[in-house]
């Protein structure tokens, strides 16, 4: 085969690894954490079925969706950091940064250039596509922690205030999710699953 | 919140199952067997970065990515049938219609019958978008099997010829990939990962 193809697969063989990549966010049976490749294919579905709430009719689902599959990956070099920690959110840009240079090296030239760009995209939040991707990704967890009553918020220390600042995301970019979020927050609060 | 809303949160919820149904497959590590959430999520990024590998130039790949979020859902009802197990296979097909109703009915009308619908058509295999998601359905296990040097093949007893049977799949739906199927079967059955 050629080099074209032997790039693609070394690509495809290295994201194997997202499968070992756990985030703070737990399944909603509770038996483990959830990995970045579960995480991306609900987030994926999600903004499948909840593509009517986007802020705008110009989002392209197509764009959305590959975002969702792709916008971790760089989490294979650059681990994943949780939503609520502050000093780990310090230098993740410049982790992720270094990440993504050498995991879309991998691909041939095109391909590399359209995932980094489209990583970029999703990590600027300023087009219509990114804006939704981002409601859907903070949507997934916010689900799946509401669920769980809160397990890994009152692990991680987490507060109502920080949740609601996370998720002004939802807010920008899918605003008719956002009073089902204000009621889960609250409700989360009241229930003892949330500090306020 | 609406009833419509209510009916597609509920989906996402029942959805997070995907993520505790076990495949026949291991990661590459080889440190566990993956779920179906993260396969359904291997094989939606492989279909993107193979595409120009497919039978014809007229495969949708917005379609062929939504079958690979799709195409497994059913089995969190009726579990993972694995391709080599014969007997299984048999009521295989009943199985996953009674667990398609069951789950596609969850959702407002409308998108439970598209996705029920792109869940048949990928079954069915026959139209361009089915030929080609079938056969990286195929492709991504196959990778897996061969970069663990046969673990879950010797485990369950596969055999070459049977391994060959279910690749046609892929000589059908993205025939350029073939060539590297071939080689790899046959070096697999050299170096003793599979049986002839």
């Amino acid at each position: 085969m050629d080099k074209r193809f032997e790039q693609q697969m070394e690509f495809i063989v290295e994201i194997d690894k997202m499968k070992s990549v756990y985030r703070q966010t737990i399944l909603i049976d509770e038996s483990r954490r959830e990995t970045d490749a579960e995480h991306s294919w609900h987030f994926a579905m999600a903004a499948i079925v909840f593509a009517e709430y986007a802020h705008s009719s110009e989002v392209n689902l197509k764009r959305v969706v590959e975002m969702a599959l792709a916008h971790d990956l760089v989490e294979i070099y650059a681990g994943d950091t949780y939503a609520y920690d502050e000093q780990a959110n310090e230098d993740k840009n410049e982790r992720e940064t270094r990440a993504a240079e050498r995991l879309f090296a991998l691909l041939p030239e095109d391909q590399g250039a359209r995932f980094k760009a489209l990583w970029e995209e999703f990590d600027k939040m300023e087009s219509p596509d990114a804006l939704y991707a981002n409601a859907i990704d903070c949507l997934q967890p916010l689900i799946s922690s509401y669920m769980t009553k809160g397990k890994m918020w009152r692990k991680n220390r987490a507060t109502s205030r920080r949740v609601y600042e996370r998720m002004e995301k939802i807010r920008r970019g899918a605003p008719p999710l956002y009073e089902w979020v204000k009621r889960v927050i609250e409700e989360s609060v009241d229930k003892g699953y949330l500090d306020r």
